[in-house]
């Protein structure tokens, strides 16, 4: 089966696209750029919504839920703002749809033009600030520290599943602060929590820095992100979060006034990861085979499959699977028994080993007799033969080494694929065969620019554990103060 | 404190929509009858969800993700759908704003209209079938058990928090079914998850029924419901689960294959519950001081005030608090200390009390010598002083009862104000008192309609229970088979 599908060396872009669709994750609607997210997609977002959530609450946050729907004036209200997100989005006009006399059928009703259009929010800094207005007052109102979890609405020219499309599914904190220093402690502390989830639930290392002016957040005065590779040499940004300053407190006048009364402009920060993580997720790990899900956001951890004749023996089997069951629920462990007798064992194994189910079991007639249970790893492709005794904390170890693993192995190959470059022809080589290029650059928007028209490579980060050393910029020649990370990205 | 707000004898309609801001639960947007649902409204909604969703997938069903638009042309495709939902909505015409060149501001780039409007979902009936279309070939695809989360908007001319809003979040399943009989009993089912959640987490009796002909959604052959009475004595109907036969599954030409190949149209269901949940569960059991939550929906089910002089007394209480949150959370019972110094202990009592918090702890050095606490439950407004030794497994018990005893007292004031009329004049009087009125019905809608439009009285259900019996219609004096339900109603 395998052999028929496109493999990443291949074409990686079709190895990707076809897999979302095979794994049965997502499709695409007739709604140009909007996606569907089928339930076995659906449910590996639901898992990281629900560990992101926890640490947001952990981290004190709330949710809460703004409007759809932005004033078109309130765009224009943080100038840049405006300049990086207003342009291209759905514009609601009119509010009501009636049957052509004619008969040809239904058409916007003129009469229900609206006064001012709506903007269906591509991120919600100006709605949700025009509202703190009215929350905040004095210091005891501070800080508020809230999350929603919402759909966002872009209006991409070209899109592709889970990494780029028109409505996408995200959260976006929004939390507003008495002091500078309180609200760069919340930016960092939300890129940790970013950092962590990445690194020890989705099993991708990231690197942890800043934006580069031109690469910032329109409206944020510094913006963090973390940034990861994926396998066919492309970076990733993964999550951002940004310290807005007092641009969005100025631009809807949010005041609050200190214990000695005096009223000063709040400080802002917002962070945000979105279904794009889907698509860092798959392709982070994924083979030719399918889908390679780290254990901890996979929805099914262990499939089981029976391999019987006789009815005889499935009923043995089944009840040998079922006291496994109960021993794994015990451990939190999610467990999958296909006993469904429409398909064949060698359709499951393909159809599990798509979907990236970590472990898979099958037990036929002879392992009944010997006590045994065959167990499949979907990482590294192994089978062993093992004591159906004592299987299930076997699992449980195994399920630890796997997600271990596959971190392991995204470290290394990110570290096989970051290089450095001292001067401007090995870069641009560097650049072409993918991967990190770290370097050192002049700190100029001019260089940068010039850099990606000839490379297509952006400076993905400043990382925050830059090393500060004197250089000279690989492309300009002028002095630099640190190297920089620069791929092509996604 | 509480003499300043309207009661509910005062204004009923008053009372709610001050209490439903006071609480912190909820706000209008500048957004014309958008909502924003503030951290402590949103809390007690994702509890609802929390209860729902788990019992959504342990009736089998997955959650997945489909389009926020929706072409135009798709909501003609089924005839009696497009008569009930389309005309009032949020039509999405162009994709693009822009500078405009008089430096007025952003305008729509006329450049950037769409070919097909874009209707914001109403509901997702279309958008889904459409798409089950390309999912469903053979029997073995089938049933479907689709379950969506989501925002949707219905342009409503008179809004009112959660009751009726704009924009307003739900959850809609869409299920697809090879026969009739099992869409039926999906339906059915569905309606039992529903009227349990009410009666055991919202403690919230309700009546399971069948809307009339004139009443049901729009494209559905049957709908199910529970209504629930309202403190002010008006019906409000709390959740939908409908029968749709093969009306979508005609209109979006779904066919399956059956185990001998021959072709037929799906049969389907779809149901759902919504923000307006919360409006019901406040009108249900709150009082003029503010809300009252049933505990298996309180974000905050404890909440404990230290009474204190002195630093060292401070310590002391904390300590003992503390001790008991440990107890507590071992028992899953959410707690709140609040030691907050900027407050005083009087303003805190005001503030749980007008958030609904079933039960409060206040401890002041007395109590400490004498190891007592005292504690204050909000549903009957009682007090007493308990031992603080085995206090936790008091709370335990006393939350139980305070579920049961909310539960309890709204359905002995359903069954006070669930009257039976015989002649149309008693009809109009106990109609204009408010409750349920039971009544013979000569089963047209004629007759439905101009009881409707003498009284402002629909028919709230045929109660599924209902007593089948030979009578005469309380309006037209023809023959009726049974009794059904009548009521005002939200």
């Amino acid at each position: 089966m395998a052999a028929k599908h496109t493999t990443r060396k291949e074409d990686y872009s079709k190895w990707y696209n076809e897999l979302v669709q095979r794994a049965d994750l997502a499709e695409h609607s007739d709604v140009r750029g909007c996606m569907i997210i089928k339930p076995y997609g659906f449910a590996i977002w639901e898992k990281m919504k629900e560990v992101l959530d926890q640490k947001f609450k952990d981290t004190g946050h709330s949710n809460a839920y703004f409007p759809l729907f932005i004033p078109k004036s309130y765009l224009s209200k943080e100038a840049s703002h405006i300049e990086g997100f207003a342009k291209e989005c759905a514009v609601v006009t009119h509010y009501r749809l009636k049957n052509a006399e004619d008969g040809s059928g239904l058409i916007v009703d003129p009469d229900a033009k609206l006064e001012e259009e709506l903007i269906v929010r591509p991120t919600s800094e100006t709605i949700i600030w025009n509202s703190y207005r009215n929350w905040i007052q004095s210091y005891r109102d501070l800080p508020i520290l809230i999350n929603q979890w919402a759909n966002v609405v872009r209006w991409e020219m070209r899109t592709r599943l889970f990494l780029r499309t028109t409505e996408f599914l995200w959260q976006e904190g929004h939390t507003a602060h008495a002091t500078a220093q309180e609200a760069q402690e919340e930016t960092s502390k939300m890129l940790e929590v970013y950092a962590d989830f990445a690194e020890h639930y989705m099993a991708m290392p990231v690197v942890k820095g800043r934006k580069t002016e031109s690469e910032r957040f329109a409206g944020a005065v510094d913006t963090l992100c973390i940034e990861a590779l994926m396998q066919d040499g492309k970076a990733l940004q993964a999550g951002t979060s940004h310290f807005l300053g007092q641009n969005f407190a100025k631009a809807f006048d949010v005041k609050y006034a200190d214990k000695e009364g005096k009223l000063a402009h709040v400080w802002a920060t917002s962070w945000g990861v979105s279904t794009r993580l889907m698509g860092a997720l798959i392709m982070c790990h994924s083979d030719d085979e399918g889908l390679v899900l780290p254990p901890l956001l996979a929805p099914i951890q262990v499939v089981a499959i029976p391999i019987y004749k006789s009815p005889e023996d499935l009923e043995r089997i089944s009840e040998k699977f079922e006291a496994l069951r109960i021993l794994l629920k015990e451990k939190g462990i999610s467990f999958k028994y296909d006993d469904d007798d429409n398909r064949r064992p060698g359709w499951k194994f393909s159809e599990y080993e798509t979907k990236g189910v970590p472990i898979r079991l099958a037990m036929g007639a002879r392992d009944l007799e010997s006590g045994k249970v065959e167990l499949a790893r979907r990482d590294i492709k192994s089978k062993e033969v093992v004591d159906f005794e004592g299987v299930a904390d076997f699992i449980e170890n195994l399920l630890g080494e796997i997600q271990e693993g596959l971190f392991n192995k995204a470290k290394d190959f990110r570290l096989e694929n970051t290089t450095e470059a001292s001067d401007y022809s090995a870069f641009k080589k560097q650049i072409n065969k993918g991967g990190f290029v770290s370097a050192h650059w002049d700190g100029s928007s001019e260089t940068e620019n010039k850099i990606k028209a000839e490379t297509q490579a952006t400076i993905r980060c400043i990382p925050l554990d830059q090393k500060m050393e004197d250089g000279i910029c690989v492309y300009s020649g002028k002095p630099s103060k640190g190297k920089v990370l620069f791929a092509k990205a996604y």
